[in-house]
């Protein structure tokens, strides 16, 4: 019963057997290979434009770099006040782009709102040279709180941005977990609605090691390949990063493997509201749950039962928030084990 | 007939296989997994010494890091001119140290020499602040030209770092080339003869992507977590990066790839010498040859028989230099097919 | 009648006579000069303690080295959400710390307090390499509300910092005017109090464009002599910045300055609350005074009579808030004009 | 006799003149001012052209900012190996830029050439990701060997600089020296002269610290300002520092100033030259002299008669090699007297 995150399952079978698959023989190197043109055609077939495209291994080098690249040294990055990047990376996007400023927003639910980055705007004017610039707004999707930003909600941010002269980036470390909620095309939630830059995360989503930076304005993506090098994220076998992204796309695995983690979380919800005395405090329209228990003794009780998750945040009257987050590897049985114990936990 | 670079193969299979071996069940993430923890024992174990450890993906992020966490952004690092980190990784050393400043030097056969580190001294006087302060010298184990240090050329150079109070980093991208022909114990060319961390590859030697920054004197690696976190090289699920380079110290594997990568390059420069018109510029002490052509029509024909490799540098009275090297996956057929058209190309 | 800050004045008379005085004959350049070393010694004197002194010629380039120097690039640096190192310096401290984080933080009057950072501090847990780690607390004496903060608030802060291993910095833009309205002696409300470094600035009051930044322990100073060179703030003929601030210092002239500022501000603060409509909403314990006016057409009425003042907010139920700003050049003509001025906007 | 360096000397006594001129009254602050803005009037008269000019206090700023603005963080700047910018600012340029690298170049009198440049960018090569990206070429004006840059050799630089789409920096810290040499028009040597950026230097020319950041194509000026500020170099009394420039550029006093330093460094070859044992090593076209003296003793009678200079560099031969740098402030009688002393030292 291991929901503490994602990233702690394995990779999938499929992406294994792609490395064992594209592992014969020479290949050019840093990115000259068959597989890595192949991924940068088959994202845009996926998007249904043609996108740029950048594999690298890890979420925190996706957003670093990407908005690095949209946002001057002087700039600031409007941000949810839970955003990863601002509270989880330990500076990452500061350090690579020698000190922006990231600013936390609150919003409901996860979300950052067109109205809360406006209020900030004030603290940040244009031409002021006293002030750090606007640049950049960064959402994430699925949220930090499992929740998911709608094409509407989208839009709305960067009909904004585009007034604002802003650029606007997803944070897509668990977008499958999005699009399998949203069940929308892979365009309607980014470009079609704005999105300048994403990062596409698979690495929680089944794969070892994989991420990409995908520039839906090919030209903007101007210097991101010297940006790459130049922090080590450019592997010289780099068919071994592309191809597990390769294999998370072929035959929509990305999705299947999505939907099944949100299933489970879905699942993990109904049978909480069901309990006495537990509570769900977000919608769940993703992989993740944040559930509110009865009391202290009741999360001794789940962890002793042999549950692994996360306490959230400090207790409310006596009431644990603890954080469940279900992966591609969550079998029914932990989720049906786990909810036997919490009905035992009360 | 594939020459170009070491990193053109695959992985080998029992790198593959760790992969697998591990994919199972969860794990905690970001390094706190039972893989990684072994890894630090038997880097211990290897060493004959305490080491502290930390697995990045990248050769250029194992010297990036390595060389931030050794020199003050007002520092200077000392390589040879030809060195990797100054030529081949667009500035990653500076853009990790906030602009320390690399002196490129002279050496014979790729090597630094204490005596080329003191002349350029003179030109970075401690306590005067207009001069990078001198912090670190960097030297590369196999060198760029196939070549190796001994351990008394390493020590030599130690012993000059500690009068000057400079740290002495490796760049062990081709480490495992080096001792496969110096056949001596890893401590006695690394912390024995004074290295304070190292660079310790593996990709080039036969896994998918990995390295490691090794500090022979743990206290030394303070604050590498967090620089090696906020550039994005912490793996989520670092169990895949760790078993990597476990699969290649396991049994020795390691050794036995590069002893190969060796042999191959010493059969192609037998071979070579015997072919009138040519010659062999270095020795060779590793996975490389830099072979002297007889003419560019010779190396039309090379090319046109099928064999890739780099052109080094111009010719020099109408004869070209190329480099040939050879990995853990070249065959000797590769060799004598390329022998076989080099005798043809004359 | 300009209240709009306290650096629209040119210089105290002494000042430009001290320059003149200076003049003659060479210097030994970049800090090596006399009158340099003359006023390391009368820093220590006015501190009653050995202090390191680095005469800069901007408050933001005092504050972002002391803030560098004190922060890893991956600390984080709490401050109060109004200090001008936060929204007036367009990211400086980020610059020069290489993307350290800025950590704004609530609190009554413009003064931070130990409570607001401990609750911070959940965000920033030590040893956890997805934060930034704690490192510095930054406040401002007098605030930028034209508060103070007494010796007590002080020490309560550095007490915090010390349990909490954080380092203690003081922005002193408007030292003089703190002091001249607490009456205690300089080391009482610096390092007596636990202050570790201070920007100790003369500019706003009364000089051309000097500041200092002291280290009250100078073995802290370690690399800021690197770091002002490196960001181009050593002056090559230093003597002209260092005797502005031995201009000031000399008979008590920075003190006998602020205080007339300070006793502007006060008469302004009497003149206004005896005005119907009008109120003061900070205490004023340094030379700013933040007045809310009855409405916009009694601002609008004080801008047609002359006075200029920065509005500081969005007015709140109809009703301006402004920030009137004396100097050590505000005359009480000008103070008696505005109050009158306000009467008729009535 | 105080030969050191031309920043040993104090300020002219009209820019000291200047300062008490604008002093009184209120001025907007940070460059708003009136005499910021007829600066950069008399800056495009200067020019004749519309420039955008940044007033900062130091050379290294100066330089360091316009090669950041210039530069990205994984471009190259080629530069002569003597440049200030490389041996004298702590690595300056590589803080401001985030690590760009400089390349130095050997060249013949402190010169740098096309020639050299073009054999560097063999080491930098266009998209490919390993290599920094050429991006800027830096010349000193007069150079750090007291030569200047005829019209002729800066046309064949930025005739180079523009095939190679590469911008072109002067760091014109001693510019008045050579344009009192060249007596031509600041426009030929500069602008017209295919001179895209420069550093227009007053403080060795008789100001107390003060130099400019000129733009020829206002254009390109796109964000130096909110670097100036992020750097600390924007000072809030900016007409302080404004007026220097003015009062050196009014009536021609730069020039003048210039033209008896040089005056100076030319009788001192002269006289050196009638020496028997002593040579003059570089063409004298400023306001230095590199004199190659008989003896080490000769270089201590020298000293022993109260003679000032820096030794340029180790011994040739037994024989020294002295800089000797003239200032608007030396005396003729200086010179005499340094003369007299060495026809006695040999």
């Amino acid at each position: 019963m291991n929901f503490k995150s994602d990233n702690t399952a394995g990779a999938a079978p499929e992406v294994l057997a792609a490395l064992a698959r594209v592992n014969d023989g020479v290949e050019a190197s840093y990115g000259d290979d068959a597989v890595t043109r192949r991924l940068g055609e088959k994202f845009s077939a996926l998007f249904e434009k043609d996108v740029a495209v950048f594999p690298v291994a890890t979420g925190t080098a996706a957003n670093s770099l990407a908005i690095a690249t949209l946002t001057p040294h002087y700039g600031a990055v409007f941000c949810h006040e839970g955003a990863h990047i601002h509270v989880d990376e330990c500076g990452a996007p500061e350090f690579y782009s020698q000190g922006a400023k990231l600013v936390p927003l609150k919003g409901p639910q996860g979300k950052l709102t067109p109205g809360a980055i406006k209020a900030a705007l004030g603290h940040f004017q244009r031409g002021f040279v006293h002030h750090p610039q606007p640049a950049t707004i960064s959402i994430t999707q699925a949220t930090e709180l499992g929740t998911t930003y709608t094409p509407a909600e989208v839009e709305a941010l960067s009909r904004f941005a585009r007034a604002e002269r802003l650029s606007l980036h997803m944070d897509g470390a668990r977008f499958a977990n999005a699009l399998a909620h949203l069940k929308c095309r892979p365009a309607d939630i980014t470009w079609k609605a704005g999105v300048d830059v994403m990062s596409f995360g698979v690495t929680k989503n089944g794969a070892l090691a994989a991420e990409a930076v995908v520039f839906f304005d090919p030209l903007r993506a101007a210097d991101i390949a010297y940006r790459r090098k130049r922090a080590g994220h450019l592997f010289s076998k780099m068919r071994f990063l592309s191809v597990q992204i390769e294999a998370m796309l072929d035959n929509g695995l990305w999705l299947k493997l999505a939907g099944h983690a949100n299933a489970m979380a879905t699942r993990l919800r109904e049978g909480l509201k069901a309990i006495p005395g537990f509570a769900v405090e977000q919608p769940v329209e993703a992989n993740e749950v944040f559930a509110r228990l009865p009391s202290l003794p009741a999360m001794k009780a789940l962890e002793d039962a042999g549950a692994h998750f996360y306490e959230w945040e400090p207790p409310t009257n006596g009431r644990p928030l603890i954080r469940l987050v279900c992966s591609w590897a969550t079998r029914e049985t932990e989720v049906t084990e786990f909810l036997e114990a919490a009905r035992k936990s009360v």
